[in-house]
């Protein structure tokens, strides 16, 4: 390893622009809304870290609400309606107008949800269209072939219990995968590996065209960059909150039904809270109108109204401002990649062109849990994903251009 | 409306009662582990009282764990093990052994990977063993006809799912539905409504020799009185963690899965949480050994922890004293509420018998909805079920027998 302040001086116009582009950064001052350390965090794409908003609100939640109103918070602290509430502020963040995001369940969860509804929402449509020309039942699952597993382990278990079939596919190929018998198809927007960025509208609209369903896992794009779910004609989306909306660990993921469909949104999952009148406490089940739909057990109120808390960052953010940001700092940590790291030792696998890259940058690399184990000890915190992965995570609120260069100064380091 | 005073003399050898009664209560000290107040809080069944050792938990949770550590605290806090850490907490106050219980997801949730799992158990078994008698498919799900209603429409889906019927029966009349068709049967182990408890053990005893699985919904029986899950053979079970055990509003549900069914238990949800190798990202699933295959997504880790701490208050009591103190209370809440309130203004629904009964007192009462409106603003706090129920949680932890007198004694105020 160099000495300290060797590669500094080497990187040390690099460090003057870096202070120059935080000084002009019109976001810089989001920052202070987050608990932050001297430590680069560069993995806040896995959890995203703790808004000032929040540690207040969760005390009072514990303390007044719970503590001392008890049952009566149900009503009187807004319990009951704080999934479709929270819905519908995650909304104008993902492009979608309110009441069709419902929060609450894992991110797993509403996977299951979205993929079975798809496949009955395609073949409702079906029964009421392609019957007359014809055409089988609707029973193939597409699914991204480099998802984040968990999406493939819950499609296939969703195909298996509606009679389909599964098709792991590149995103890229999804248009010559499309006929006649798909009934849905499950993207994630960015691929949580690579931090590619998915063509998220011209998929949807082949998807469309071909008479399927879309789903779409926001999971790494949510809170990065633009989704334009309403605009897109997107049919079903899911995403965690925890990444960069900052939720907290294990915050409730949120599930988007697109209006149209919500009428014949059909749930794998009818808990009483998806009921038209859950204390009506009847046997039969009437679903209740709109994106409520998507509800099923209590609401989790502590994870809950973290979230609800955390999301108070977001009040004055414009998602094109931040995407701005983020284009930049990836761009400039790549730059400075390339100038403090030996050529050959780590290889972007981040796609270089804007419309290809969410949030992050992977490069590959030997040895890439060790090298990540050394970097979190230098205080550079990103992650390691299998097989050779280093990941570094930019959420545009909190990170700077600063944090961008002593990053991959430290990388550099590693090296030398 | 009496003047004050009036009825209280008229009650006034139930109020020295109850004052002895309490001062002989080995568990009378136990209410000071918990957040109250001089209402009668009777709600306990629906949403447990705060414990005190919630708060500071909670605060640490926030502050230190997620804000300073972040993602070291998957390993360093503990977050990714809580799910089986604070299942194995749970499992001595329902009768398991360690290693069969996961918290996590809400009781609907659960009751899905449950009663699907059981349909798929159950014919697992009949593969190996029925067929060879020429068994038909079992394909058909009993469930309780009375059930708290989210049990019922999800196990509809479940059945719908699995191609199999869903057919409501009474839980009395469970042996004589029995056949071999019948592949799950779904049964709470107390009544929401009228608190009556079930026979579990010769239930799930009549189950097992019809070759069916049995799944139990524990909500209104765990923490409240002696299960033995273990020890009556149960195949599987569920339970919410907000009533009488206190994890707070919404907070994670658990699953049990018998230990000898464990390695066959095969979940419709098999999120990335209960893949054997989780960070190992593979595309295949395989499922994790043991109870952790019950897991999904990312755990929701401020309730979880929430619900960690507040099992604290547990560590030193033991289930059949506090299921001799239940009984004794509601016992004596019926003597009083015979005493005070004028015959046939209320009528008791739930069973006399204490082999019948579970820790709350359900009475049927004409304009129910108006009379708990004004018991709740004397500060009597209990609540209402559709179409005509008053009913009265004991939490034998911290309500006591003064509570149960003063409850009795305004109710009959009300009639007076």
């Amino acid at each position: 390893m160099s000495e300290p302040g060797q590669n500094r001086s080497y990187g040390s116009s690099y460090e003057k622009e870096a202070a120059a582009l935080d000084a002009a950064d019109e976001l810089g001052e989001l920052r202070a809304r987050f608990v932050l350390d001297d430590t680069v965090y560069l993995d806040g794409n896995s959890l995203g870290a703790l808004p000032r908003s929040v540690p207040g609100q969760v005390e009072d939640v514990v303390r007044r609400q719970w503590g001392s109103l008890r049952i009566r918070s149900w009503d009187e602290s807004g319990w009951w309606t704080a999934p479709e509430r929270i819905g519908d502020r995650i909304a104008p963040l993902v492009g979608a107008a309110p009441g069709q995001i419902v929060v609450g369940d894992s991110t797993s969860v509403n996977v299951f949800k979205a993929v079975v509804g798809a496949v009955r929402l395609a073949n409702e449509r079906r029964d009421a269209r392609d019957a007359r020309e014809g055409a089988g039942v609707r029973d193939e699952v597409l699914v991204d072939v480099t998802t984040f597993p968990t999406d493939g382990y819950i499609a296939a278990s969703a195909a298996r219990l509606t009679g389909c079939t599964l098709r792991p596919v590149a995103p890229a190929d999804v248009p010559d995968a499309l006929s006649g018998r798909t009934a849905a198809v499950l993207l994630n927007h960015v691929d949580y590996r690579t931090g590619r960025l998915h063509d998220l509208p011209s998929l949807t609209a082949a998807i469309r065209a071909a008479g399927a369903v879309s789903v779409w896992d926001l999971c790494h794009s949510a809170g990065a960059l633009p989704v334009g779910l309403d605009e897109h004609g997107v049919d079903l989306a899911v995403g965690c909150t925890y990444k960069y909306l900052n939720g907290g660990p294990g915050s409730p993921a949120y599930l988007y039904v697109r209006r149209d469909h919500q009428s014949r949104f059909d749930s794998p999952l009818p808990g009483w809270n998806s009921h038209a009148d859950p204390f009506g406490m009847t046997p039969d089940f009437t679903p209740a109108p709109g994106a409520l739909r998507g509800r099923v057990g209590t609401p989790d109120i502590l994870s809950m109204l973290a979230l609800e808390a955390a999301l108070e960052v977001w009040d004055d953010v414009s998602i094109e401002v931040l995407r701005a940001k983020s284009l930049a700092l990836t761009d400039f940590f790549l730059q400075c990649v390339e100038a403090y790291v030996p050529g050959g030792a780590v290889e972007p696998v981040t796609p270089l062109a804007h419309a290809e890259r969410g949030s992050q940058v992977s490069l590959r690399c030997a040895d890439a849990g060790g090298v990540m184990r050394r970097l979190i000890e230098r205080g550079v915190i990103g992650d390691f994903r299998e097989p050779d992965i280093l990941r570094f995570g930019f959420t545009p609120l909190y990170v700077g251009f600063g944090d961008a260069e002593r990053a991959a100064r430290v990388l550099g380091e590693m090296f030398s």
